[in-house]
């Protein structure tokens, strides 16, 4: 076989707000056999992540914007294919940072990490036993510091971080409060997922009910939608707390910055440490985390949710639940 | 000698905004000799700290808000004047939480720190070997973590905490930028203290004065001010930046609640930790810093102003000066 038909996605335009099937282009170009150190991996998964939103903007950050014409960043897992180097062969999984596309070719073997088919689905190495997972584990145990019998309040609580995080916290003793929009995600996280308490942003009263439902105060706010909830929990923050910042998945499509918490001063006060993280910048102890949230998962203690989309073609109106909420756990495509 | 004059400012109504007159009652009562127990101290000189501000409103807090009706909380210097405690002679000078009077009766010997009065001047107790010395030592050092060669950004650089900070930053190798209101206080700081540069924030085009006097970005901002200055250091903030925060001066007055930062959620992706203090929490390591703090000022690399207004009726005239910015370093009163 000479060729392969490698559909992708392109970033044609920047988006403006929400991202619309406008922004990108969708073409199908063949890819040639494997050149002397390349590897190549047909996608079998590839996640969606409110992260991408950020990657598309023309603004510099902790990686560079995706260029304009290139296909859209992404990761996910597949398998290899065709392969010239030594220690992947065809048949083997791995993951990637493969882009939105059905084939990807690569010259650096050292971006793929094998993982085990059987070991967990193959699916949870794009979740909770992989970047989600690992970005619930450090931002909540290195930053979070949470201690036995301490309340933790999280919010986007129903989404894939937000739910490892939630579950971690009980697995670390404490008493833990989940953020989530509407009453079925919010009974997910107490009948389900095991929260002591689930508050529904849409709701009316929601300050009132968040103070209801920590009674102690905040302990460790684990921040992944900024905005306003932000504003409501630094108002019930404990004297030294922590507010690990992974996501402000409430201002990614804004088109102007909207106003900060107004009551930032507290942090005076209350000596309070807000600080926001990324999950590389961890790599180097990726090997710690991902066999204990493996062996959570497969126990039962750290459960896990899944939205599979079929069809690269979905997105982006896929990438558009990210943000309207229409998903529960983990989101990814199934090619 | 059976009785003394004792003037003194009680708070008798919650200031809404900037304090005034009529927010304090002035009155003079007699003091009797000290019981079993008691230390007298004639206060010779009372600081004023932004910090006041915020025991005024009934919010609690670090510490419990000043009751009405009570003697103003502050902090000062004095002589024990009558004393029927082991260790407190008539002359002594020492530091006291004495309130806004001129006679402090305590039953609280412990809360009084005795002072060498020939090892600095004694008013440098209230500054730059006190509290504002130490705030700027552990914020700076504790929280900011500088290192050589790194850009420090300090806001509320004239006063008392902000010049202590830029100094320290130079002791500890770093690029020092000041930000302050006014072109006197921009050249105290650099042709007095040696900050590498100061921006006038009541100056047109504050935020690309602040970049262009900022080439390699932000390592530490100090934050003294909170409000737009905040902002504006977060659009420079470098990965991994720090950001003790200290006051946010520009809110103490605020009758409703300003706005945070837009940008807040860029802390995310440049890994920014902000933390808020209060000095007293590092009490116990007070004796670490403050004969640094008291060498390097007799040295001249710790220079102070200190503005000193004469009389206890000064206040709350005085006071207001705080936040006109109409004062140079450390604001006491001389009793």
């Amino acid at each position: 076989m000479s060729t392969r038909s490698n559909a992708r996605w392109l970033l044609t335009r920047r988006p403006q707000g929400l991202p619309t099937a406008d922004d990108f282009t969708f073409e199908t170009v063949e890819e040639g056999p494997p050149a002397d150190g390349e590897v190549l991996v047909e996608m079998r998964y590839i996640s969606l992540d409110p992260a991408m939103r950020g990657w598309m903007n023309d603004v510099p950050s902790y990686v560079p914007p995706v260029k304009l014409g290139a296909v859209m960043r992404a990761y996910g897992v597949g398998q290899v294919v065709a392969s010239t180097v030594d220690g992947f062969a065809e048949g083997d999984w791995v993951t990637a940072p493969s882009g939105l596309q059905a084939i990807f070719r690569t010259s650096r073997a050292r971006d793929l990490r094998k993982i085990d088919p059987e070991q967990c689905p193959v699916t949870w190495h794009l979740g909770v036993a992989g970047m989600t997972g690992l970005t619930a584990y450090f931002g909540l145990f290195d930053l979070g510091q949470p201690k036995e019998g301490e309340t933790l309040l999280v919010s986007g609580a129903a989404g894939a971080v937000g739910s490892a995080v939630g579950q971690l916290g009980k697995i670390a003793g404490c008493r833990v409060v989940g953020i989530a929009g509407g009453p079925d995600k919010c009974r997910y996280l107490t009948d389900t997922l095991g929260f002591d308490a689930a508050i529904d942003y849409k709701a009316d009263g929601v300050k009132r009910a968040l103070a209801a439902a920590c009674p102690d105060g905040v302990d460790v706010y684990f921040d992944n939608v900024g905005g306003p909830l932000l504003e409501a929990a630094l108002w019930l923050m404990n004297d030294h707390g922590r507010l690990p910042l992974c996501g402000a998945i409430s201002q990614y499509n804004a088109t102007r910055p909207e106003p900060g918490p107004r009551n930032l001063a507290l942090a005076i006060a209350r000596r309070l440490k807000l600080q926001g993280f990324i999950v590389m910048d961890y790599a180097q102890r990726y090997g710690e985390a991902v066999p204990k949230l493996a062996r959570w998962a497969m126990e039962g203690r750290l459960q896990t949710r899944e939205t599979i989309v079929p069809g690269l073609d979905a997105f982006p109106d896929a990438f558009a639940r990210l943000f309207s909420g229409d998903k529960l756990g983990k989101l990814m495509l199934k090619l």
